[in-house]
């Protein structure tokens, strides 16, 4: 039997995804245990059924939401395990990826750390800031997700939109609007603020490199609103009851944006209802 | 002897202070080995023969520059060992301040890292972003400063304006026209940029603390252009001659809009010629 070369097979499965978009898409969900990435799995997941879906988190055995899911979806459903503060398990997630499926035509960077007891706390004075606070929020907001970026990118230029209704690949990362420098008015939360203006920095920045060189790819960062979740619950007292979302509507306000993006939105920062946020 | 509490010495102080301008301001600067930052350290102290400088970096002793100074200005000048990544070492500076000037009118974070041989340099692709370039970028870019501003905060508000020609006490960071998100046209140098861009949210987000609590304190973004230094040295290449700027006129510059700067200005981002840059 002829042996054929990596390049010849990416042809193949090329031409034959772009025949085809009933092929479906295939989608990573990075920090997809509990919460809006949880969400996204199970949106994804029932809105299409040829959609695949890869979730990662740190520990899957221990989010009941995803082996609930895994279950029910038992077939296009992929639970890889992936610590976003070490990379050789980013590097393993996309081999894995690469192996099974060849490509990706979605990366949503879900995950997100605001507050664990007596290591992370949203910081109400500068004379609460820790040194050790802000470098887990920047080591866990910023550069794990431009982590996984970086090692699913020939994934994701190779999927393309194809198989999708989109015309690009996607990478959605989760930021929020308090990581905005110029909406800031009122201050406090500087680690995970800061963290979250860091990613929406590197998230520009790779976006203008996919750009330039012509990648099929385009990058946009996400605020969901305030999304009834663990990480928002200690929060939630100050927010009036209507302003408080479903984990359902926020996921399904943000899978409407990233399926109706165009690629001159590559590089953009939208909240929940489509609105543009300032840098 | 009567003991005096430390509020009514400070009432005694402030009074001193108010009265007689002819003190002079006492001003900090953070990073002052070599560069941009030695050159602050040589203007405020030729600029007005009252000015009392106290000059901070990790290691004085290998800074011939500041040891040529230290000849010159003896009684003007002080050095401090100050290692950013060390917290204790910032607490240090603060009580040595405290007890020989008991206020601080002028903060200036000088110091920035983009390019050690072998440790960090700037990316210009992502596929050579790495984990410790990030994490090492923020640690010294933006976790230090703002502990820096965290630690000579009561003494920037014992001295506000006092003894200077400024109606408040400043802070002022040097940022990089790069950080700015708004303003990413050319992609690359995730870390240096982002670590900038954090910082920026760091500063405005302590902007917005000081202005709350009617701290006579005014917190500032500085980019100096492109200066002949060490740190862009390696990168003056590809810039037009004209567009390299020598120590001398950007610390000019600057030093104009930190002496002109009205509370107003607190929180902002301010480019060498006194343009604000977008976030």
């Amino acid at each position: 039997m002829a042996s054929h070369s990596p390049r010849l097979l990416s042809v193949i499965r090329r031409a034959f995804s772009i025949s085809s978009s009933s092929l479906g898409g295939v989608s990573m969900v990075q920090g997809a245990s509990r919460g809006i990435g949880l969400e996204f799995v199970k949106q994804l997941l029932e809105n299409d059924d040829k959609e695949r879906v890869i979730a990662t988190c740190r520990n899957p055995s221990a989010s009941t939401g995803l082996i609930h899911l895994k279950d029910k979806f038992e077939d296009r459903l992929r639970i890889l395990p992936l610590d976003l503060t070490v990379e050789s398990s980013i590097e393993a997630s996309a081999l894995s990826i690469k192996e099974t499926y060849g490509r990706l035509n979605l990366l949503i960077n879900a995950s997100g750390i605001l507050s664990i007891p007596e290591i992370i706390h949203p910081e109400t004075t500068l004379n609460k800031v820790e040194k050790s606070s802000l470098m887990l929020a920047y080591e866990v907001n910023a550069v794990g997700p431009i982590l996984v970026i970086k090692h699913m990118w020939p994934l994701l230029k190779e999927g393309g939109g194809n198989g999708t209704g989109r015309s690009t690949a996607v990478v959605a990362s989760l930021s929020a609007r308090v990581a905005s420098i110029g909406d800031n008015r009122l201050g406090g939360w500087h680690s995970y603020r800061s963290s979250k203006t860091a990613l929406n920095q590197l998230s520009k920045t790779v976006s203008v490199e996919f750009a330039r060189k012509k990648d099929p790819i385009t990058c946009i960062l996400l605020h969901p609103g305030t999304v009834d979740t663990d990480l928002s619950k200690p929060f939630q007292r100050n927010i009036p009851p209507d302003k408080i979302f479903s984990k359902e509507f926020s996921v399904q306000k943000l899978l409407s944006i990233i399926n109706n993006v165009k690629s001159h939105d590559n590089g953009k920062f939208f909240a929940w209802d489509g609105q543009e946020i300032p840098w």
